[in-house]
């Protein structure tokens, strides 16, 4: 980010932890603050989490070369219909929200390729800007959901914001994204305040529940976030986490008869499955590596970035670096991509050619 | 726990940590072990979590003071079995189970009313002599399920080795024990479970669940457990778990069906309601402070010890000391309870008034 002037609309938890990151990697970064709260703004000022702070979301983003949605996502389409007009013709925009198609189509609508939606796979159940983290996304991934006519320099803002907050990045498609989270944030998220209501409801005497252990512990942590926030998430991922809530219940169903028709062998399967699958989820992709860097011929339109990117985080392979070289006889171009190790160079290279690509390993000759 | 030898079936993580504990605290303690697999035998050897080992379940209770059963508890039913004629006529035995109504029921069945059951809430998800942990229980609460034939020193005894573990002791019935334990354990096992298992099978892209963050590892933590515990513990508390699926299966469908028919307003209320709960569930009871004494003629039978100290557990109330005192002139006895804080003792006081008893604060005039 050789960029000079970040506006953050939004002073919570996410919106405070990116000012303060992004100030103490650059104690000299012009960081604007606006949020509808005049608490929250002042809550940013007396951290110095801000440089300047302004009086609306359209005066926060004139002057600045990147702008950063940080509040409930259902609450950022007003936001960007109020921006759009306002913000710099090289600006680019991104938001931190944990549902993306409905943003991505808003953004990109209203502000076109260089709208890249971003979601940033941290955070606490604590709240607002006296929650506020400078470390919050150090070695976090930040998910960026590139479309087909997401700007290079988009996409490369954003990953070199999120590698400034100690994060890695990578790409996947919005719907893609809203469907993944729909099982890993959304339904977890109903499962764990489904869970606690439960108990304290079928628990009369609340000083009992006080000796649940670790596991009732950790498996409800995020029921006690921000309603606000989940409210928006479900509104703007609806579908996603009905389908997905329905597969559930289905799985419900099932170990409710296992359970009646006592079919323990069944249980057991199930168990045993889901331990593994549990212990498999997180082993470190082996991502890490001597960076290679492939070469593809491409043809000069914006769709190959999100092809591209989204390829690599299918397979788990890090990009450490990308650039697009426009042809000047027009009609072609170049892309390259660093990638971090040579399995996963190997992996994306073939994935690549499976999708018409000719790939050609190392700088072109 | 003034007594001098301790046998210990089972040397998995819950035996192995109680026995490396007791080792820890009383280096000269006598702990004789025992297991099905002599490799977990041999490993606590290796590890000097034991001074003597067993060949069998029976040979290794005849001299112990304290018996303390420590497999899967669906497993514990044959042990009880097989040990009941070898046992010291003055010893008490005691499980770890996760499930209490049904092990009380054999333990008092085979072995009568030196049989206490027990809960240590401690664990991990990993297994095995090789997790095993002399800090395993610090700070924890170790579950006491006394019923009206539970003997005095077999509560205390048990109520002993938590303390010398770290641990604090709190009493309730078996099956209050087992509905409360279905919420905040057994449910929250077969959910993240099944959220592990849903999230696989949902997502091809086996890379991108490893982006999942913090909520989604916190929440399925509990799903890498072992299978065969888990088994044990569906298995002998069926009925309980049946009935807390079926509750949650219906919030289940209550949120889907809002989500279907956009009720944001009952959806926020679900998610404040839950994040409240959540907060206040681990708010410590204010027990901690000055000893109080209270002091209650009995009928002098062995129901009473249930009663008192499960009327403690209810409340919140800790229970630092406990004593019978049996009149020498038969029908009537003394007992002595010791309560931390004024307010639980005054609590505790009004409720045993409302369960007949007469309570006199302080010692005997």
């Amino acid at each position: 980010m050789s960029r000079s002037e970040v506006a953050i609309l939004g002073m919570g938890l996410i919106g405070g932890s990116i000012a303060l990151g992004l100030r103490r990697a650059d104690p000299s970064a012009t960081i604007v603050g606006y949020d509808v709260d005049p608490g929250a703004l002042e809550g940013a000022r007396r951290r110095s989490a801000v440089t300047s702070t302004a009086t609306s979301a359209a005066a926060a983003v004139a002057g600045a070369d990147l702008v950063v949605l940080a509040m409930p996502v259902d609450r950022m389409f007003p936001v960007l219909a109020a921006i759009a007009a306002a913000l710099r013709a090289d600006s680019v925009v991104t938001d931190v929200g944990s549902s993306k198609a409905e943003i991505v189509a808003c953004g990109q609508d209203l502000c076109g390729g260089r709208f890249i939606g971003g979601h940033p796979m941290a955070g606490s159940e604590r709240r607002g800007i006296a929650a506020a983290d400078a470390e919050l996304f150090q070695g976090a991934q930040w998910l960026l959901t590139p479309t087909a006519s997401t700007e290079e320099r988009a996409y490369r803002t954003v990953a070199e914001l999120a590698a400034r907050l100690g994060a890695g990045s990578v790409a996947l498609g919005p719907y893609e994204h809203d469907r993944l989270l729909a099982h890993v944030s959304h339904l977890p998220q109903l499962a764990a305040s489904a869970l606690v209501s439960r108990a304290a409801e079928a628990e009369e005497q609340a000083a009992l529940l006080g000796l649940a252990a670790g596991g009732f512990r950790d498996t409800t942590r995020i029921a006690a976030g921000d309603p606000d926030m989940w409210i928006g998430v479900l509104r703007t991922n609806r579908l996603a986490i009905i389908e997905a809530l329905e597969g559930l219940a289905t799985s419900w169903g099932e170990l409710s008869r296992w359970l009646q028709e006592e079919r323990w062998d069944l249980l057991h399967g199930f168990f045993s499955r889901a331990s593994e699958q549990r212990k498999n989820l997180f082993v470190k992709p082996t991502g890490e590596g001597t960076p290679v860097t492939l070469t593809l011929l491409i043809p000069d339109h914006p769709g190959v970035l999100a092809e591209v990117t989204t390829a690599a985080g299918r397979l788990g392979a890090n990009i450490e670096d990308l650039q697009i070289f426009h042809s000047t006889e027009g009609g072609r171009g170049r892309l390259e991509v660093v990638i971090a190790g040579e399995s996963p160079a190997a992996a994306l290279s073939h994935e690549l050619e499976e999708l018409g690509y000719h790939v050609q390993r190392g700088l072109p000759t």
